[in-house]
C-alpha cells in the first residue's frame, strides 16, 4: 500500500512517506581507512538532507552510475534524526516522470526561494529607476538593461556557493544596495547643494542598480546554485558588466561623460585593487556606490554567520566566511 | 579720513578699508637663503589671506613681538590680488577694544561657519533620539550626554585642520553619519525579520550619535580650530568616548548587556586595527555604524578636495588627502 | 578485591588501579564515515590522558548523558600504552564524594601545577614593588591593586589553551617581564643620566607589573584553564587593565601626569595596532615595557615548542604557534 | 649681422647662436619669499634647457602672456653653463613661421628620437607576427591592429614623463617584450612537448605584441610626450586594450576561445592586483607575457636611472623612479 | 611457477607480477576512530603505487618492523585499480640481493628520470659557459665549480618534494635560466650599446649558472628526493652559494670587483626580503638573473600543477602550489 | 692683537675668538630663485655651527675650490646667535698645519665623544666574554675577534649618520646588547632548567657581541662619521659578520654545531626578512639576541628624539626617525 505523498521538509523523525526531491549534491569519497563511499544530497525548498551511501548498500551500484546531480526523483523514504543530522533510509527512488506532474509534481517546488518574490524584487528595483533617475536616456538603458535579462535575472542567485544558492537573490542584493544608494545620494545632494560639478544622484542610483550585472555573464545558473562560467574566472564581472552596458549604450542618447562616468562606478565598485578592482573610484558616485554595496556584503555575510553558527555560546565560532567570532549575547 | 567700515571678505582688488579680522596663523620661517620672515594670516567668517610679514618693514617687530594668534584685530589696508593669491597692505592694526562692539564688532563675525546653524543641526539629532529610539534608558541616557555637553558641541569642529576647523564641524559629520544609521537599520531590520538575535536598531542609531563623542575630551576647541589634548594623543577619542559613556550610565537603568554591546559599537567603529580600532565589529550593530562613518568620512574628503583643489584639467592633482586623483569632468 | 588507590600519573602500562581524576574534554565527534563516538579526557597534576568512548560500548550512555567537563571522578581502569598514545580501560567510574576527602582526596591533585609555586611567585612580585619602586603613592597603588585580587592571581592561568592552563600561569609571565623591565630601566637610566625629562624606572616596572592586569576582567579561570568572558573578547584586556588602574587611582594621591603614563602604557604595550593596540608606544617607559613583555611571550612560544613537538629529527615541525621549525640539534 | 643658424644642441658654453626650438616646459612658480618667476624649457632633438625668466626683466610679460608649451620658436641666446646646468640668455625670440622652413626648419628637428627609427622597429614588429604566429585569424588579426594604428604607434611615447617623451618608446618596448616572448615560448614549449594543453606559443607571441595596445586609448602623444585621456585615467589601457582587440575581431574568424586567453592575457598581464590587474595569469602563456613584460620595463627603469643620476661615487642615489641605489662600480 | 619479471609500471588491472621497485614512503597513521595502519608507497621510474597495509593483515609487522623507505624490493603482487587510484595486493616480498643484478636489477629503473638525460643537461651548461663566457678567469673558475661538483650535480634534484625528485631536476631549471640570461643579457647589450658601465653580459651568464649553486649544501640527495640539511635550513642557498664562489675563487685571478658583483648576484636573485634576500638586485645584471630564475620556478609551478591537477572541468582546483586556479580549457 | 685661543663650544654670542675647527659638511646648493651658495658646518667635540656661504662674499672662491670635508682648520670668528641657530661670521681661516700641535691642537678635540670613554666600554665587553663564556673555545674566538680589531672598534660610530658620528657609538651599542643578552640568558636557564636542549648562555652572549660585528667590513670610519663601504652595500654587514667569524674559526676548536648556531644568530639578529634577514631566528638563542638589539636601537631612537626635537609643546614632532609623536610632558 503506497504511503501518503508529502513532503520532504514535513517529514518526521521515524515517519516514512513519498516526496518528491532534487538531488543537490554527490561526491566520491573515502573514509581514512580506505572505504569508499558517496556522500549525497537530496532537497526540496526547505530543507536539504545529506548522507553517506556505502559501497556495499543495495542502492550503492545505481547510485554510482545513474544518480546525477540536478534531477529530481520521486522517492519512497524514512527519515531518522541523529545526533549527526537527518538521513534518508530510501526505499524506493526513481526519476521523476512526466506524469508526476498529475501528482503535483513542479520543479520549483524544490528549489529554495528567497525570502520575497522575485518578480517583486524585480519591479521594486524597476520603480526606483522609473521614479528616481531624471536623466530620460539614462533610465531608458537601465531599464532596458534589466527587462531584457528579466528571466534571467529573476533566476540569477547572488553566489555561487550552495546557502545562497536561491532564485531571486541576486536581485535581493542589488535592491539593497539600491535603497542605501538613493538614501545616500540625496543626503549628499541636499548637505552640499553648491559642490562642482553638482553630484549626479542619477548616476549613484544607476550605479547601484548595475554594478553586478555583469554576474549575468560570469555566473550561469543551475539548478543547483550557480557556477562561474570560464569568462567569469578569467575576465570577472567588473568588466563584463561594462562590456552589457558599452553593447546597451551603443543606440542610446545618453551623454559621453555620463557614459564613462557609470563604466568607471562599475569597474571601480570593489574599490581596492587587492579587491579585483583595476581602478579606485575616482569619482564621488562611485565611491558611493562602493559603500553601498561593500556595506551590504559584509552585513548580509555576517547575518549568514549568525544564521548558520551551529555552536553554543555568547559567540560563534571564527570559522566562517568573515574569520572572526561575532557576539550572540548571553 | 577714516576708510568706512568694510568686511575683509568684501574688499575688492586695490580696494582699502577698516576690518575686524581674527588672527590665525603665524608661523617664523626663513628663506632657504637665510633671509626671516613671518607667515600671517587673517581671516573673517569667509575669507582667509595670507601673506608674509619681512623682516625689514616697518612692522616686523610688532609682528613678532605682539600679534598673536587667535587675537582679534582692527586694520586697515589694500587688498591686492597677486598671481599669488590675496595679500594685504597693512595701514593700521591694533588690538579690538572693548568699545569695537558698538561698531559691531562680534568675534563670530570673524570665524567660519558650518554650512547650517550649529543649533538647528543639535536639533535634529535630539529629534532623531526622541523619535527613533524605543529603549526608554537608552534614549535617556543618550540625550544627556548630548545635552551636558550641548555648548562645547556646538563649537567642536570636526577635526584638527584648518580647513575644517569651523564651529558645528563635529555635528554636521555626527549627524550625517547617524542619518545613515536609520537608513540602514531600518531597512535590515525589515529585510530580516526573523534574525536572532533581532538586530538592535536602537544601538545601531545611538552609536552614530555617540561614536565620536570621545572627541569631547581628544580635542579642546580653539578659536582657530581644535587641538589634540596631551590625553587624546596617549589614549585616543575611541577609549574616551567609552569613558564618557560607562560615567554617564553609572546612574542609568540601562540593561547591562545593551550597554557593553555599545561600548563595543565606540571602540570597534573604525574597523580594522590599523585604523585604530582595538576590537574588530563582532555585532552586526557595530559593523552598521562602522560603514555610516567610514563613508561619511571618506566622501567628505572627497568632496573637500573638489573644493580645495586649485589644478586645471579633468582630473584634481593627487596631492591631497586620498592621495588620488579626483575627477572633475571635462 | 578492590585495587589500592594510584595517582593516574603513576599507572604504568597495563597496571589496573583506582584513581582520582578531573575529567577535561569531552567532545561529540563522527568518523568520516558516520560513526559517532566521543572523545573524552581525564587528568591529574601531571598526566592526561585522551581516548575515544564508542557509542557502541558499555558506558556510551553514562558518558554521553552524565559525565560533565570539570568534574572529578573516582575511576577504576587499566592504563594501555598503544602506538597512539596510553588510553584507558574504564572498569568503574563514579563522581567524587564527600567522604572521598577521607582518603585524599584534594581537587588540587587534579590540577596542573606551575613550576614555582605561585605564592611565591605572587610575593617576589610584590617585593619588587616595594623594593624598587621609589614613588610612593605608585607602590601603594600598585601594591594594593595586587593585594585585592590575590587570591584570583594565584590562580589565573597565562592563557585560554589547555597546555597553559596552570594555575600561577599568569603570575610567571609578569613576574618574568617585570624582572627584565627592572634590567631594562636600570641600564637605561644609568647610560642615560642627562635625559630630559628623566626615564621613570618606577614607570617602567609598574608597567611590567601592571601591563596584563586586565586579564582579570578578559578571563574566568575554570577548573580545566580560562575562558573568554563576553566583556573580554568585546572590549579586550588593555582596555579592561586601564579600567582597573583608573578605578583603583580614584582614591589614590598618584600624580596626575603619571598616572596618564602608567595608563599610556597598559593601552600600548602591544605595540603595533595589527597586535590590538589602540595606541603605538609613545613614551620611552612603554616602549621599555612592550619590549619585555614581547620577547617573553615570544620566547616562551618557542620554549613551548621545544617541550611539546613531536617529530624526529634536528627541526620541529612547523605546525605550531610560530609557524616555523625550531632547531634541536642533531 | 645675423648670427649664424645652428642647433641648441651644438651651442658651447658662452657662445650665441640662431636655432629653432620647441617649449617644452612653463610653469609660473614663487620662491619662498613670494618672488614670482616662470620657469620655462626649450629642446631639440638632443638637449633641453630649463631656466627661470624672473618677473623683472624684460621678456617676463612676453614669457607670461604668449609663450606656450608644445610652440615652436626661432630664437637667438646666448649659452652659459653655470654649476647650475646650462641655461639661456635670449636676446630675440619669436614664433616659427611658415618660411622658416626654407631654412630648414622641421618640427621633428626639435623632438627627441628613439634609439632606433620608429618604422624600423615597427617592421621587426610586424615581421615578428607574420613569421612566427602559426595560426592565420590571429596572425592577421594582429596585423590589422598594429597596420591600422600604424600613424599613431610610430609616434606613441612609452609613457607620460618627459624623459621617456620619444617618438618610438612604445614600440621599442613592445618589440623588446616580444623578442622575450619569442625566446621563452620556444623554449618552453621545446622543453614541455607533452603538456596537455601545448602550450600555445602564437599566443605568448601576439600576448607580447599586443598586451599595452590600449595605451592606443590610454594616453594622448603630444609635441612635448604625451598625456593620460580622461578615460585613460577612469578605465585604463589594459580594459581598453581588451576593447580594441574585441573590436577588431568582431569580423575575424579567430577562435573563440583562443580570443577569450588573449583577452586574460591583455587584462592580466600586470600579475598583481595591487598593480592593477584585474585578474592574475591563469594561464601559462599569460604568466609568460608578464614576465616578459615587467623584466623589460625593471631593468629600463634601471638603465634609466644610471643615465641620469648625477651623483659621483660608487652607487646612485636612492633618489629614483626604483627607490634605491645602484651600483655603477668604483 | 613464478611468474614472469615485468616493470611495476606495466603492470595491468588485476594482473599478477614479479618486480623491482623502490620503498618510497611510510608513514604510521591512525583513522579518526583510532584503527592504526601504515601508508607505504612503491615505486619505479614511471609509476609509484600508494596504498594501506592494516594492522591486522599478514604482512603488517613485518612492514611495520623491517620494511624501510630507500630499500629495494623484490616484490610478487596483483595491481588492483580502484575508484582510490591503483593499489597492490603483495604476496610475497623480500629485500632486492646482489644476485639480482642478474636478473637485471639496477637501481636506476626505479628511480624518476628527468625529461632528458642529466649529463646531457650538464654539457650543454659547460658548453654556454665555454662559448659565450668572454673573460678567462670567469669561465675558468665556473667551469671548475661545476666539473668539482659534477657527480653531485648530476643526482640533485630541484627540490625536496617527492613530485619533483628525480636527478637531474637542479641541471633542468639552471640550464633553462642560463638560456634566458643568454637571450636578455644579449638583447639588451645590444640595444643599450652606450650604457655606463655597459652590461655585462658575462655576469649575466654565469649568475644564471650559479645562482642556485649553493644548493650542493643546502640539499642532501637521498634515494627518494632530497632533504635539507641542517645548514641548509640554518644558513640557507643563497649564502652558502656564495661562500662556494668565494672558497673556489681564492686561487683564481679573477678580478676582485667582478667577484664581488658575482656575489651580489647570488644573494639577490630571491629580490625581495621576504622571499629570503638580504639584499635586493643593485645592479641591472642582478635583476636580469632573478627574472631569469623568477620566472623559471613560476612557469615550471603552472606546468606542474596542470600536470599533476585531478579535478574535472575548465580549470584546476585552487588547492596548489600556485594557491590558484589555472585554465585547462574547455 | 691676536684674540685668545678658544673653544667653538665655549664662544658666546657675539664674541670673536680663534679656534680649531672640523669642516663637517659642504654642500653645493641654489636657492629657488637660482641663486647658488653652499652650506658648511664646521665642528668641535661638543657644538656644530652649520651656514650658508654666499657666492658674493669674499670667502666664496676659498670655500667653493679649497675647503674639503674632513680637513681641520684655524678660525678667526664671530659666532651670532640668530633665530635660526648660531651662526659664524669668518674673518680668517687656514688649514692647519704641523706647528699647531704645540698651541695645543689634536684632531680628537675636534671629534664628538662618546658618553663613556671607549677603552672602558671594549674593556667591559671583553671582560663580560671572560667572566661569563664558559665554554673555553668559544670565549677565546671572541676574545680574539675583538682584539685583533680593537683599534678600529675603538673608533667605530654605530651608524652612518652625522648625529650618532661618535667615536665609540659602535661599542656603546654593543655593550648594552650584550647586558640584556647576559639578564636574559640567566632568567630563562634558571626559569626552564629542564629544557632540552638546555638554553646555551655561552652563544646569547657572544651572539650579543658579534651580532653586528660585519660592520668592521660594512662601513669606513671617516673623520666625520662612517661611511658604506661598496661591499657593505651590496652584501651587507650580516654576511660580513659571519665571514668574519667563518674566518677567525678556522683554526679554533669550537664545536662545529655551536659555530653553526653562531652563524645562525648573526644572519638572522634583524628577525624579519623585510629588516634584511635571510633567516628567522630558529633558535632560542637566536631570539633572544634579537629581543636584545632590537629593544636597544629602537629605545636609542627614542632617546635620540627626544634629545635632538626642536619643537614646543607636550609632544615631539613626528617627523623623524620613528616617525611618530613622543611624550615630553606638559
Amino acid at each position: 500500500m503506497p504511503t501518503t505523498l508529502i513532503k520532504l521538509s514535513e517529514l518526521e523523525n521515524g515517519q516514512e512517506g513519498d516526496f518528491f526531491a532534487l538531488m543537490s549534491a554527490k561526491e566520491a569519497l573515502t573514509t581514512k581507512d580506505g572505504k569508499p563511499y558517496h556522500r549525497v544530497a537530496f532537497r526540496d525548498a526547505e530543507r536539504e538532507v545529506s548522507f553517506p551511501v556505502w559501497n556495499d548498500v543495495p542502492l550503492a551500484e545505481e547510485c554510482r552510475e545513474r544518480w546525477e546531480v540536478g534531477e529530481f526523483y520521486k522517492i519512497r523514504a524514512k527519515l531518522r534524526e541523529t545526533t549527526f543530522g537527518p538521513q534518508l533510509e530510501i526505499r524506493k527512488i526513481r526519476s521523476v516522470e512526466e506524469k508526476d506532474s498529475e501528482e503535483g509534481f513542479d520543479p520549483s517546488m524544490c528549489l529554495p526561494r528567497s525570502r520575497v518574490d522575485p518578480e517583486e524584487l524585480f519591479d521594486s528595483l524597476l520603480a526606483i529607476v522609473e521614479e528616481k533617475v531624471a536623466d530620460e536616456p539614462l533610465a531608458e538603458l537601465t531599464s532596458a538593461i534589466l527587462n531584457e535579462n528579466r528571466k534571467t535575472l529573476l533566476r540569477l542567485p547572488a553566489a555561487t556557493r550552495n546557502h545562497h544558492a536561491y532564485a531571486g537573490g541576486f536581485l535581493e542584493h542589488v535592491l539593497s544596495v539600491t535603497k542605501t544608494c538613493v538614501h545616500l545620494a540625496e543626503k549628499y545632494a541636499d548637505m552640499f547643494p553648491d559642490l562642482e560639478p553638482a553630484l549626479d544622484t542619477d548616476l549613484v542610483i544607476v550605479g547601484g542598480v548595475l554594478h553586478d550585472i555583469g554576474k549575468l555573464r560570469e555566473l550561469r545558473a543551475t539548478p543547483i546554485g550557480a557556477e562561474y562560467t570560464p569568462e567569469g574566472t578569467l575576465i570577472g564581472h567588473m568588466l563584463q558588466g561594462r562590456d552589457i552596458l558599452r553593447e546597451a549604450a551603443v543606440d542610446s542618447e545618453i551623454d559621453a561623460e555620463k557614459l564613462l562616468r557609470l563604466e568607471h562606478i562599475i569597474i571601480a565598485h570593489q574599490r581596492l585593487p587587492e579587491w579585483g578592482a583595476p581602478k579606485p573610484p575616482m569619482t564621488p558616485e562611485a565611491l558611493l556606490v562602493h559603500y553601498a554595496d561593500d556595506s551590504d556584503a559584509k552585513i548580509q555575510m555576517m547575518f549568514s554567520v549568525l544564521e548558520e553558527d551551529t555552536t553554543d555560546g555568547p559567540f560563534t565560532s571564527n570559522r566562517n566566511l568573515l574569520r572572526q567570532s561575532i557576539f550572540r549575547g548571553e
